[in-house]
């Protein structure tokens, strides 16, 4: 993945609003308040803010009209769902995606890039918004897994379900209930969706979900971490596939 | 977990010494020098070490005599592996443990706690030395489980397999090999190895061992993250204990 310095207000005001990973955002000391706007695009994205002295500042832009602010941004390639679809039908394989509903550590989208990867997913559908991206932190987190993973934001994951159960996806919340996970069937063409680490699947998402799938929870945690969680959902999959085709 | 502030030469060298949990040690800007076997004892430890000014490090010690020198320690009580076998036999189970050999990162030793908790294992064995112990880090990664969960630390974790080994138990490694490990027969007394992010599980460790167990990698990457990793073969022995009962 590609990081690239953009300076000056107006370059930097557009990559926030194209929705391009901003990794962090750098602002010189007395121009806070000529940058209010900026500043407050960039924290609504959790984008984080670092402030500077102004002679850093134009070192770090090289001489550049920095207009007192700077912006290390990331150029990540994400790809289409209907991308994901092809890539599973090209290794003749039922699809099998994760959908994360608005997942905010950047540590637990890396290690569930990572763990999709080793599943063998085909994909991982990301918000376009009140989500993190594709950031360094993330590209580490998922031990390189990010540069061949196929990862797909999208507006609306309401809309994407929908599109999905089309094309005769089943669509599985991991979240609270009684079924533990390995007495649901999780072959065919599926889609996994994991909640946000405080609030889980919000309301919506969760009526469009065909069914719920849960760990027993047997000590005094009432859940676990998004990202553990995740995986043994991932990998009941990989273990059920097997298990099917053994028995035809 | 409690935190608490010791301040000055003695006390904290013993601190550092008897293994307690170090959280942060702060050192007077000035007294790098006087105070250079303590800095050397915390770095080798891996104790974040800051420094401050002598006006901020009199504010933090209440204006006791700090000598240049103040550490938070937290009192975690660690437990022995005994009472986790005891705490098993109460519960009328057979034991399940989980054995870590040198994690680094305090989330994922966080999120492993958590989900043992969730797993229903009994007890979680984490070594002395060249290890991440409790922490406020890793209470908070936990969700609160570190609160509950049994956590001992053993001075030789080849000694203590080689006692529960003793005791009947089978020995599991999750490290990477042909066996998907959902193939493996994982009821019955059962320790679970993981071993450190970097380096896997230490050769002396993996030979006592009595089998491997491994996610099948589908993809690019050659393993998972050690938290996912571990969640992943706990909810197996769930769903085999479980399969177990309903085939009596």
């Amino acid at each position: 993945m590609q990081v690239e310095l953009i300076i000056g207000r107006n370059p930097i005001t557009e990559a926030i609003k194209s929705g391009r990973t901003v990794e962090k955002l750098m602002v010189s000391k007395g121009s806070e308040k000529s940058l209010s706007q900026i500043i407050a695009m960039a924290k609504d994205k959790g984008i984080p803010v670092y402030y500077n002295d102004k002679s850093r500042m134009d070192k770090i832009s090289g001489g550049g009209a920095h207009q007192g602010v700077a912006a290390y941004v990331s150029s990540y390639e994400y790809c289409e769902v209907e991308d994901m679809l092809k890539y599973a039908d090209e290794k003749g394989e039922d699809p099998f995606l994760i959908i994360l509903d608005g997942l905010e550590d950047p540590h637990n989208l890396g290690a569930i890039i990572r763990s999709a990867d080793g599943a063998g997913a085909h994909g991982v559908i990301i918000p376009k918004r009140r989500a993190v991206g594709i950031t360094g932190v993330v590209a580490k987190a998922s031990a390189g897994a990010v540069e061949y993973a196929n990862v797909a934001r999208v507006s609306n994951i309401v809309q994407t379900i929908e599109k999905l159960k089309k094309e005769g996806f089943w669509i599985a919340a991991v979240d609270m209930s009684n079924t533990p996970y390995y007495e649901s069937n999780l072959t065919g063409k599926i889609a996994v969706v994991i909640g946000n680490e405080g609030e889980g699947i919000s309301k919506l998402v969760k009526e469009n979900c065909d069914f719920t799938v849960s760990m027993p929870m047997k000590g005094s945690v009432q859940s676990l971490n998004a990202s553990n969680a995740a995986a043994i959902v991932m990998y009941e999959v990989v273990r059920q596939r097997v298990a099917a085709k053994n028995n035809k």
